[in-house]
């Protein structure tokens, strides 16, 4: 497999923190001074951060400073037409222009590809932007990053890392144009290794919203790279700790160094 | 008639057998390790496989080195927006671009014509993607493969192949554009037959949705040759069966040696 | 009045065949062998046959030979979104490219314009599209014939063919860019001759469903060359008929040589 | 104020006769010849029509014999989808291409901007037309004439010349884009007056539906121009009178020599 | 931070009257005579004049006698289809062309970000508008200002200048592209202070309708000043009141000088 910068790692994994949460909530619980956030998870020494073309281009030197690459977010996606709020059902716009996300720079561009949605419209749009987005990229270099999540209010929640529905939205996203794939992880190595092998382009994990522990995140992570996984985009698991730069420390030991959770987290 | 490439063998039929359900359903049953299933409908030697075009991109290698063409699938079907569920209506998305299509070297280009539907913003789009792909092959040697099927909830599962129905759409399909036509078939020869020959441009037939026996779809395609058609796109038929190799070799008799279902096939 | 080709006949009338009726109705009675019907046509001597860009491309060659011009309709109408179904209102696609159209060197390029549609916004773009394909012609030599119809649920049938509404839309037809009108003949010399007076562009007739007997379509389009009429462009009430040569011969001494219907048929 | 070609009179102002009826009504009454009117009117030695271009393409030789200028009209107004009919709501159509109107070398082109509708979308695309086709004619020299009217159902008829909405809807035109007004009289100098000087833009007046004497409409004409009025742009109390000549050269004693109604007509 | 000619002051901040509610409001009380308005305005000696482009184009000569810079707006926001008036929900139009907005030659685009409606499309639009004037204006060196109001009818008035939903909604503006923010003031320092340090582009306030008095109005001005804000973008609160050019010269003082209200207005 030909493997895009954002991966050529010594590992050949790829420890993204994601801080692109100011386009979908705004100023956020955890994250109201961007800089400081910003500054706190670099400290753990990311590979990348996922942000907003926007926050690149006001902090790019920062990020530039703490050696990070950039992977740009293209859409935006809110769940409320009121800033921050969630009222159920998402608004997604596809909103960035290639050449903006190009002028950044970036080790990949990544969007979402919502499923489960009332609005069949929106999903046709949502659909043909992958599509379109992946032959926007085709030949930069630069990978297209699909994020398949089953957001839609058809989509009951407790069903939204289900293996079944991990497995098929994979392999539409791929087939539509992802050159590599943000999943849920599924919960286990078991059903997660599967999907990881039946796929042709490279699977790094996302977060979703901080539920549980540090461990218990720092587990999934485990199993993920042990089901092959290439390494994480997790955000509000990160940030929203009370010390984001230990627990970017904490996952660099299991993604780049195949350390256990209990040989880097106090439980 | 001039001809296609796709159509110049030997018997002037085609074999292809269709691996693009990935854009419909994600990962399904008998389809979730993508090279296995292809490389076992590889291995009865079709003349082509009928795949999408991030499919084409990341499978091309397994294709080309078992000297099979690739046509390629330029819109995304699915049955709801959530991951290969089947809700009782088409979601239908002109997905890919022509030069993306054209990038992977296609034998032949393959959208749908859906009749029937509720929506008919949606119906008077779709009929506007043939002529629009109609116009952008032109010129290019690539012919569009239009696929007239009724699928709308105002038509009755039981007349999807209704000898009237097949001759109207089909006749539609061509005035839009189509260089090639993928039609369902009627179920004999005293009515295919004439549709077939009322037709400008070469028919091909579909499979659809696997239901009956193995010589059950054999016998159809054999009364589809027999009717003058110039050859197969059958997916779920073959790699839904516990041998897919042996099914398209089977298959390959009818279609290029004109032999009988009874000489290719053990029932 | 400097004309178009389509009128330079010895008699500067014009008669053309509508065989365009696979677009809206697929393969239909009368109609199921394109190339017999076209031929049976062919064989009476219209000037032109009236037909969808692919059919022009697919028969072409048949219709050079018969030495007969080409006008093509650049729009699909359809009654349902079930095939050649009649569902009580109208679909209507603006299908064909110009540059398509310009290809197949037409005499002429033909669009409705439904009046009465309960879809404004329909209405809108097909109003547009008049305006458009005007100017996509303008320059070009090849003039635009719009057929301004009351096809929409709004007007009652008995009055798609009243003075009144022929008039107004006829006006509304050639101000939105017409260069040439196929209007509804409104029964009488009486009432479309001031129709045909206070129009600055040619206008013919159409045929509208065949419901009556042959002498009377004869009667009808004697009475619209006696109000000016430039000729017709009529389709069922010649191929549903059991003899459509001889139809068109006789429509040709009416048309070109100013016959009476007694003169050309025996009812 | 510098000033268009339509306003470099002696006077300094333009009779401009509207004659763009055919667009919205169809063939109507007291304009069923085209010809007839438009001869019957360029007899009074207006300075302009004010036509559809198509209209203006069909009689421009009419036109230039008679030395008059063309303000053309791009957009279309229709008040049913039936033809020439009224159901209470326009149904409005950017229709013409400025590379059109501009080939009939206009003195003007106008546009309606319509307040009122319940259909706020339509409201939207008419404002955005405004905007745009200011921009497209920005620096051609040719003004942009745009005739904000109150025509939607949420304005009560005897709104639509009140002072305080044609004062804000005059505002809003040019801010809009417009470079000259066509506005409802208000019906006294006093009220009018204030409008015309707060204006940074020429005024004329529309006519309105004819609906009292001429009399009545002339002294509409002489109050408009002595509260600063440049013009006006009149047509169905012009052409739906008994007498069209005579009208257009009282009008011209009013708005070039500076006559009352009762200098230039017999009540 | 680098920054733009608007705010290269002495003081480093900037006083832009807003003048541009012709667009919105046509006509309105205080602001009928265009040019009287603009000239006592411009006799405070603002910075710079918030205004509509054509309203830039009309007076542009005042504008630059006065040596007052001009901050452009891009968007039309109307509350009703009816000029002037406000039936509880924006209608809102991207308006105007970014050729036209640079020809004015502005030191800044203008454009809302309305947050709040129930039209989720309307808000999907105006959010890709954002991105894409962003975009527009890239590499220019013409600021975007963005404007994130709670206009929407889901946020009740009262919560229009909560610090946390004008938090939220100024990081969603520049992450969406904003370069310089126009925000409601939250009322007092201690709320306002810490919004202004967490955004990485210079933020100025906005007036809102004139409610209270000019001292009130002038002491938000200082407190927004102490929290760090570099100027003001306020309109109504100015000419509404009776003396504007005395307002402006008192917001100077409060702005460019750090003087207090007490210093600078009688109450």
């Amino acid at each position: 497999m030909s493997d895009y910068d954002l991966l050529e790692t010594a590992s050949g994994n790829a420890l993204v923190t994601a801080i692109d949460h100011g386009l979908a909530l705004g100023a956020t619980e955890g994250f109201r001074d961007p800089e400081a956030t910003l500054r706190a998870v670099l400290d753990g020494g990311p590979d990348a951060v996922l942000v907003g073309p926007h926050f690149a281009r006001r902090y790019g030197g920062v990020i530039a400073e703490a050696d990070a690459d950039v992977v740009v977010t293209a859409d935006i996606v809110t769940n409320s037409t009121r800033p921050g709020f969630d009222d159920g059902q998402d608004v997604w716009t596809p909103a960035f222009d290639p050449e903006l996300l190009l002028d950044v720079d970036p080790a990949g561009v990544k969007i979402v590809l919502v499923f489960g949605r009332d609005d069949r419209e929106m999903f046709v749009r949502n659909l043909s932007y992958v599509a379109e987005m992946a032959e926007a990229l085709r030949g930069t270099g630069v990978p297209l990053v699909v994020e398949p999540v089953m957001w839609g209010g058809r989509v009951p929640a407790e069903l939204e890392t289900h293996p079944e529905y991990v497995a098929r939205a994979a392999r539409m996203a791929w087939e539509y144009g992802a050159d590599v794939l943000k999943l849920p992880y599924t919960g286990d190595v078991e059903t997660f290794e599967p999907i990881v092998e039946h796929s042709p382009v490279p699977v790094m994990i996302l977060g979703g919203p901080k539920s549980g522990s540090t461990a218990a995140m720092l587990s999934n992570v485990e199993g993920a790279i042990a089901s092959g996984a290439r390494g994480i985009m997790i955000g509000r698991s990160i940030w929203k700790t009370e010390d984001p730069t230990s627990v970017v420390r904490a996952l660099d030991g299991i993604i780049h160094e195949g350390k256990s959770v209990d040989d880097v987290w106090d439980a």
